[in-house]
């Protein structure tokens, strides 16, 4: 199934472009797109719960791997390719991506990160990265962050994000989720408990402030675990994909 | 010391400038911009071993921080702050540093970060950072490596920079360093005797490589020690700075 396309007027070149830059256009059609042959290969090679690629579009210049039969392919000229596409040098690929069905609630154990008004997408799509790298279960959004199907997270995944469920959670369903036991966790500079000495439940919610404004006082009263990374003096706070990051690994192991 | 400039066409706004978008004017000058309260604050409280805070740069605009007497301040309408500024929403303050003598040899023992041709500015900052934080003794940099002046390296190290020494070394150094008794570790996705597991002495250098390539052949097969970062299957690697990070802060507590 492939078809060719030439003109950058075309409906369907407008409409792919829009995915991209547009987050109304992606949360309208639940579809996002996923740019460069990592995140396509993954897609195609594992059944992800949560993502289905739906179609492929090529530039001329593509000649990297086979593609598949069963995926409807779009090849369009390099100039074509270049409209739709955010990357400057781009592979000569991408897909649509639809979205499935996304958990809506917290399972009965599991270890969660919860993102607390987030903004920075290079940080979300790292820590998606390293939360599924670590064996986290899944990542929460609360407040307002960064959207996760944003081209800049999908990328900074590096097909990741293929096996990570990520969703937002309410204030009632946090309250709900802290009554059903888990345990939420904040990270802060001074006075915690050493993250190294720290015991970590099969309930875990670890909590990542935002990159201007750390750990909103909400969550901060809210937590039942405040943990410290230690640091040396000269250095206040670590970056937040890369706190979240050692917390994530330290948890997992313990 | 305050004098005030109005014009963006003056001579010292024009060289601000080129501080900023080159270089080669960094290089030539042996100076650079730091921008925001944050790194400027570090430099006036701490006595950097590293970088001399020479000349303060504010707008109309500015009102935070009391700035010092002895330092050079220029007032400038905010165009003009904008017109010499890298950053978007700037606070309004920037500053001009000079590099004092950089270490050009490896000490008698430490553990340092060595750098293979490491490109992204946002992870050189960040590595940085967390250098600082683990409390690992500086960062080399080996092949061709972003240049840690570039301003978003140094925005990104959150002013951290002031206490990190950071230098190129060449294979000779490297050899030497070697022979010196120092341990090349890599890092290496599958293979490698656990990063947990793992003994590091005190002359270790942790080797990160680039974004792109990984770790480089020459220095995978120069390493005394493989090491690696237990992962889930879902996800091969982690990102350069994460990976770096999560190694440091290993190896400083061991």
């Amino acid at each position: 199934m492939t078809k060719e396309i030439t003109s950058s007027s075309n409906p369907l070149i407008k409409k792919l472009r829009a995915l991209i830059t547009t987050k109304k256009n992606r949360q309208e059609s639940g579809r996002f797109i996923v740019e460069g042959w990592r995140g396509i290969k993954t897609l195609l090679e594992h059944d992800s719960p949560f993502y289905e690629l739906e179609q492929i579009v090529v530039s001329n210049g593509w000649n990297g791997g086979t593609l598949p039969p069963h995926i409807e392919t779009i090849k369009v000229p390099d100039h074509v390719f270049d409209k739709i596409s955010d990357v400057r040098n781009a592979q000569g690929i991408l897909g649509v991506v639809r979205k499935k069905a996304a958990p809506s609630r917290l399972p009965e154990t599991g270890k969660f990160l919860l993102l607390d008004n987030l903004r920075d997408p290079g940080n979300l799509g790292t820590l998606i990265r390293s939360a599924v790298g670590s064996g986290f279960d899944g990542v929460l959004l609360y407040g307002d962050c960064v959207e996760p199907e944003n081209p800049k997270v999908i990328r900074s995944t590096m097909g990741t994000f293929a096996f990570c469920p990520v969703w937002p959670i309410s204030r009632d369903e946090l309250s709900q989720g802290l009554e059903n036991g888990y345990e939420l966790c904040v990270t802060t500079g001074l006075g915690g408990e050493n993250l190294y000495d720290a015991q970590f439940g099969a309930k875990t919610l670890l909590v990542i402030g935002s990159e201007a404004h750390g750990v909103s006082d909400e969550l901060f009263q809210r937590a039942a675990k405040k943990i410290t990374i230690p640091l040396q003096p000269a250095c206040e706070s670590l970056n937040a994909a890369i706190a979240g990051s050692i917390c994530m690994f330290q948890i997992a192991r313990g």
